[in-house]
């Protein structure tokens, strides 16, 4: 499709957006909740048809598997998805909160009020739940959203898309509260990515490819994940136990996902007679290394890493190690090679964790935890549409809360600046 | 300049401004407040030198009559300049403050605490002292600024960073914490425009065609001032007398800020009578009209106003006028013509201005006051770098808490999520 018929597209679609945010946003929180559960409710009703759908996208899939086991829906998957939705309507309402309030001297009332953004465009690829669990946190925040799933997912995104309108339907809210661009065109993409002013937040969901694509190319504000290499730093004060406890939970829980440890930095005071400890730990649980030099020189089986292993976001059963020389050198480290995800340090020095939590510039530092507690779930948001690597306007993870914006009520009895 | 030599220029300013602002963000508040406070003794000592370099600036300056007066520096201009420093050391610390803070049930405790950004690019056009403004709201917010001033005020723009130099290094902080850009080549634009990952934030502070080109280029997140079609509605149920009063004001007081009123909506009912009693107030103060054919039915001596008329920003002693049927119509009016600025309701009546706050979707919505208050002093903020039209991070007056993010601590007892 060419350029001018896709932004035509585009165009229609964000006005039907608009028009059906602006009602979602005054709507009665009870209203928006009404919907979340009729879609939930449709979207059993409507099971096998979903599943049907998705065995079309399956079957003409041409991908790898772990792409493959992404995109397949299954009956339990459904009916998380349903389960997913009641769970939102269940949150607490995020709009219309006072967020602050002050007078001044001319007696004006200035309140800082939470409110919904408007628009949104989820740009996301293979698994289609995506889809529903995005279109779930909108509603809920008054906000429109507009869904492009990837190509290999379309007639399941069109399916569980049906449910949801259902849903609003039966609660008496605008379709257009949710729409799925019409085709796989890529056109749409780029369509979305340049409706400045029409749409007011793109949302990517997926591989650095496609993330690094839409902060290119982009128009319109973007809430991204860009990398997760996630630093655990024991110091020399730290708990042995706990911080093995710690390492192990921090590197091997998941392996594949952004709070996951990808560098181990250990204080040069404990690491001739504690790394061998750590070592032995994850190899136990399956995990690969590469080292620094001081490290090698304590534990000479590890292989050697590069400047570029340093930098790299394993995602995967493997930890690189450096030895530093205190927190000062572990922030310099985390200051050259981080991603400003999660970073932890292991202490019971409370010196030492003021000094590291100060020091760094990431979005969410742990102090003896897990990294893989940066989640929106373990935070108490709920739910999370997604964890946000930028430091404007929300850092970590993507809530309800993160999914509005505000606006200032300044109520005065006729004042003039004069 | 080729491209690729601005670039190396800018990663050599960036990589500096990235070392400053670590050590920026972990400065005591009383050091930051030292070199606010010693800048403006330098500047003030420095005056004659900054007035000479002025001097070269207006005496090459071939500009219209209206930006040569901003370009001019005064002995007046550059004692605000000073004082505005000081203001800025006496204004509350904005960095550390808990935002929020909340326990897990498994013991982990978060906090939202407030934190600097860490690199601001401020873009901006003629008025030198708009560079000391910013740098010395980014220092007090622990950013590290890179100024680039418009290429007619570099020799002031140099001979102010000199002082403010000194002050910063007199209270010992980097003198990378504020940087100017070497010379006025546009590559640097484009480069600082292009810097993602070494600049965290740009502000763009000048005309229209400057944010517009800032916005289209940006790979790094913006910060700006679109436009102010402000409006406002008077209600049925307005107080006549104080109607009079604020629509004198939020029109006319002064014509060429953003925070003017274009746009005067009256309700059908009460605009026989009134209509005429507003305009003749407002003709006494040197105001032309354009006016819809209600509006003219009732007052025939104004001009025709076309479509485009009610989408302008008069910046002038103008004002556009549509009769409307109630708040409905009235928000209806805002949501197609308006810029998400600032609107304001003068009623009585608090069901229609309750409609009206909650119905608009702009930054500032004001009920019985001027839309003229929609400004960072006004505000309480102390002073402002601008005022953001966008709708992510910050809206409305940019002060020092709008050049603050956040980020979370996690503070445990050796929690893993197993």
């Amino acid at each position: 499709m060419d350029e001018i018929s896709a932004t035509r597209v585009m165009d229609g679609l964000t006005d039907a957006a608009r028009a059906a945010a602006r009602r979602l946003a005054v709507s009665p929180p009870a209203q928006r909740d009404d919907a979340l559960r009729a879609a939930a409710a449709a979207i059993r009703a409507a099971s096998q048809a979903i599943l049907a759908a998705n065995r079309l996208d399956v079957a003409a899939a041409t991908v790898s598997d772990a792409f493959l086991d992404r995109l397949t829906l299954t009956p339990a998957r459904v009916e998380a998805m349903a389960k997913g939705l009641e769970d939102v309507a269940a949150l607490p309402e995020p709009l219309g909160k006072i967020l602050s309030e002050w007078t001044r001297p001319n007696g004006l009332l200035l309140r800082r009020v939470a409110v919904s953004i408007g628009v949104i465009g989820m740009i996301y690829e293979s698994r289609p739940n995506v889809g529903a669990d995005a279109a779930g946190l909108c509603i809920k925040s008054g906000n429109a959203v507009i869904l492009r799933g990837g190509s290999d997912s379309l007639h399941s995104a069109r399916a569980i898309h049906r449910a949801i309108v259902t849903g609003l339907e039966a609660a008496g809210l605008p379709a257009a509260c949710v729409q799925v661009v019409p085709d796989s065109d890529r056109a749409h993409v780029s369509a979305m990515l340049g409706a400045a002013g029409r749409i007011d937040l793109i949302i990517p969901r997926g591989g650095k490819s496609l993330v690094e694509r839409v902060q290119r190319e982009a128009r319109v504000p973007v809430l991204a994940h860009a990398e997760g290499l996630c630093h655990t730093y024991i110091h020399a004060g730290a708990d042995p136990e706990m911080a093995r406890r710690v390492l192990a939970d921090a590197k091997m829980r998941r392996t594949g996902i952004c709070g996951a440890t990808e560098t181990l930095l250990i204080d040069a005071a404990i690491a001739p007679s504690f790394l061998p400890v750590l070592v032995e730990d994850l190899k136990g649980l399956g995990c690969r290394f590469v080292a620094d030099e001081r490290a090698r020189d304590i534990v000479a089986s590890l292989d050697a890493a590069t400047q570029a292993d340093f930098a790299t976001e394993w995602l995967d059963s493997k930890l690189s190690i450096a030895v530093v020389d205190g927190v000062e050198a572990a922030l310099a480290h985390i200051a050259h090679y981080g991603s400003h995800h999660t970073e932890a340090i292991i202490t019971e020095d409370e010196t030492a964790a003021t000094a590291f939590l100060n020091g760094t510039d990431s979005a969410v530092v742990m102090w003896n935890a897990s990294t893989q507690f940066c989640d929106g779930g373990e935070f108490g948001f709920g739910a999370e549409i997604g964890i946000a690597t930028g430091k404007l306007h929300a850092r970590g993870p993507v809530g309800l809360e993160q999914l509005t914006t505000f606006r200032y009520e300044v109520r005065g009895t006729g004042q003039v600046r004069g």
